[in-house]
C-alpha cells in the first residue's frame, strides 16, 4: 500500500500507516465493482496521512499500546477526512487534489455526494467496531458535528471582506484543528491514557492543527499549481479570505476594496495585484510568524508527555511541518 | 411540535413522535443562528415520520419497554432519513418536498451538502449516547453503509431502459426497505427483544418498506404536483425507471424505446405518451398487486409477534399505508 514519502524516515510508523490504508480499503465494499474501485482509489490518492500518523503516535502515550485498536481508530479518522475532502471538492468546485482529478470531476457531483456519505458510514462502522466505549464514540461524533457546523458557518461568511483575524482563527479551530485534536485524543485513549495525558494529546493536536492550516493557507499564495496539486490562490477566487490577506487588509482596508468587490469575477491580473498588496503589507510574513507560535505551543505540550521514542518523533515531525513547502 | 395528521388516531404514539422531534431539534446546535434555524426547520417540514413511528411501535415487542432509549433511537433514525433526503434533493435537483422549497433551492447546493453531513453526525451522536451497545451501533452503521452503496449503484444505472424487475426490487431493498428494517430492528432491541422477536421486526420492516416504496413510486405516476408536493413523473425525467414502467416495458420493449432514448430531454407531451403506454400494458395495476403481496408478508410477520396494543396498531397502520394516495 503506497504511503506518502514523508514517512520514509520512520519505517515502523510507515508500516502502521500502510495497515491503516489496508483496513480502510477492506471496509469499502460496493456491489458495483466500478463504483468500488473509484472509492478505493481515494485511499491511494497520495494524501500525507498526517491525521492517522499523529493518532498512531499518540497511541503510545498511555500504558497499554493496543496496535489493533490504534490502527482502527486511525483508519476511521482518515476515512472521515476523506469523506469531508470529497464533499469539500464538490463545494469548492476543485478540479484536482494532490495532482489527481477529483472524484466529482470524473464521476459527477451526484456520485461524489453519495461517495462521501458512504465514507462517513464506513468511518462509523470502523469506529463502532473498535472504539473503547460508547462514550468515546459519542465524543467522536460530537467532534465531527463541530467540524461540520464550522463549515456551515464558513459558507455563510464567504465574500465578506471584513473577516477578522479572530474569525479566521475560530474557523480554522473548528475545522482543521478540531480534527487533529480528535485524532490525537482518540489515539491516546486507545492506550488507556490518563485524563491528563489525553488532554496533552488533545491540546497538542489543536495547536499543531492551527499551525498546519495556517501554513497550508500561506502555501496557497506561494506555490505553483505543480507543487500544490491545485490552482494557486484558489481560496481568494472562492471568496475565502485567509490569514495573509486578512493581516494585509488590517493595514489598508481601502486598497483591497475595489479588487475584492469583484467577488468571483477576479481575473488573473487582479489576483497579481492582490498578491502585490499582500506582499507590501507583509501578510505572509505575519501569518508565518503566527504559525511558528502555534508550533511552539504544540511542542510545549509534547515536552510534557511521558518520555519515549514516539515523543521524539512527534517533536521532529511537528518541527518539520512548520518548514514545509508542499 | 407539529406531527403529521395521520397520527391523530393514535394519541400516545403522537406524543412520543412529538418528543422524537423535540430531541432532534435539541441536538441541532450551530453557532450561526440563521444556519441553525434553517436546519431546525427541516424537523418541522411535515414528513410522515413513518420510520420513527415503526421503530417506536417495535420498541414494545420485547419485555422491557424503555421510553427514553426508544425515543432516542427513533430520533437518530429520523435524523438519518433527513440527512439522506437533503442530499437526495441536491442529487435529484428537486425543488420542493412536502410542498416546501428544498434546502438546496433556498440555500444552495453547498449549504445542503454540509447540512446533510451535519445531520449524519447528529444521528451518530444521538445513537452513541443511547445505543444499547457498540455492537448495536456497528449494526446501524453497516445498515447505513448498505443504503448508500445502494444509492451509488442506482446512480450508475440511470437511463438504462433494460432495468429488470429484479434490479428494481434489489434497489428498493437496499434503500427504503433497508432503513425500515433497521428502524424496526433497532426499536425492538431497545426493549431487550429476543433474537426471534428482533428478526420478526426486521422482516416486517423489510416487507413493509418494499410495499411502501412501490406505492410511493406508483403515486409518482398518478398524483398531481399539489397532492404529492413534488412534480409528477419526476423519476422518469431523472432516468429512474420504476416498477410500473418496468412491468409495462416487459410487454413491449420496442414501443418505449423511441421515447426513452430521449434521455433527459423528454417533453411533457412525451411523458403523456409514456403514461398512455404504461396504462395500456397495466403497469400500475401490476405494481399495485406486488405492493399488496409485500403488505401481506409484513402482516404475516406482525401476526407472529407477542400480543399487545402495539401489534394492533402495526396491523392497522400497515394496512392503511397500502391504500394511501399521498
Amino acid at each position: 500500500m503506497r504511503v506518502h514519502q514523508m514517512w520514509n524516515a520512520y519505517p515502523a510508523l510507515k508500516t502502521d500507516l500502510s495497515q491503516v490504508l489496508e483496513l480502510i480499503e477492506k471496509h469499502i465494499r460496493v456491489r458495483d465493482k466500478t463504483v468500488e474501485t473509484t472509492i478505493r482509489n481515494l485511499v491511494h490518492s497520495g494524501g500525507k496521512l498526517l491525521r492517522p500518523a499523529y493518532s498512531l503516535l499518540c497511541s503510545e502515550i498511555g500504558p497499554n499500546n493496543n496496535k489493533e485498536k490504534s490502527i482502527a481508530v486511525a483508519a476511521a479518522l482518515e476515512t472521515l477526512h476523506m469523506a469531508t475532502l470529497v464533499h469539500d471538492d464538490v463545494i469548492d468546485e476543485a478540479e484536482t487534489r494532490h495532482g489527481n482529478k477529483t472524484i466529482h470531476t470524473n464521476n459527477g457531483n451526484k456520485f461524489a455526494i453519495y461517495a462521501g456519505d458512504y465514507l462517513f458510514c464506513v468511518c462509523f462502522t470502523i469506529l463502532s467496531r473498535h472504539a473503547n466505549s460508547l462514550a468515546h464514540l459519542e465524543f467522536n461524533a460530537r467532534g465531527m458535528e463541530k467540524i461540520l457546523s464550522g463549515e456551515l458557518d464558513q459558507l455563510n461568511s464567504r465574500y465578506q471582506s471584513t473577516v477578522s483575524v479572530k474569525n479566521y482563527l475560530s474557523r480554522v479551530s473548528g475545522k482543521t484543528a478540531q480534527l487533529f485534536a480528535v485524532s490525537c485524543y482518540s489515539g491516546a485513549i486507545t492506550s488507556d491514557a490518563s485524563r491528563r495525558q489525553a488532554m496533552l494529546a488533545w491540546n497538542m493536536g489543536h495547536y499543531m492543527g492551527m499551525a498546519f492550516q495556517i501554513i497550508d493557507d500561506i502555501l496557497d499564495y506561494q506555490g505553483t499549481s505543480d507543487t500544490l496539486g491545485k490552482p494557486v490562490m484558489a481560496d481568494i477566487r472562492q471568496g475565502i479570505y485567509n490569514l495573509p490577506i486578512i493581516y494585509a487588509m488590517q493595514e489598508n482596508q481601502e486598497a483591497f476594496k475595489p479588487l475584492l468587490s469583484k467577488g468571483d469575477t477576479l481575473t488573473d491580473e487582479d489576483l497579481e495585484k492582490l498578491m502585490d498588496l499582500i506582499n507590501r503589507y507583509q501578510g505572509v510574513e505575519k501569518a508565518r510568524h503566527l504559525a511558528k507560535r502555534y508550533t511552539h505551543k504544540a511542542i510545549a505540550q509534547i515536552k510534557k508527555m511521558p518520555k519515549g521514542d514516539y515523543r521524539e518523533k512527534l517533536l521532529e515531525i511537528t518541527t518539520t511541518l512548520l518548514n514545509r513547502n508542499v
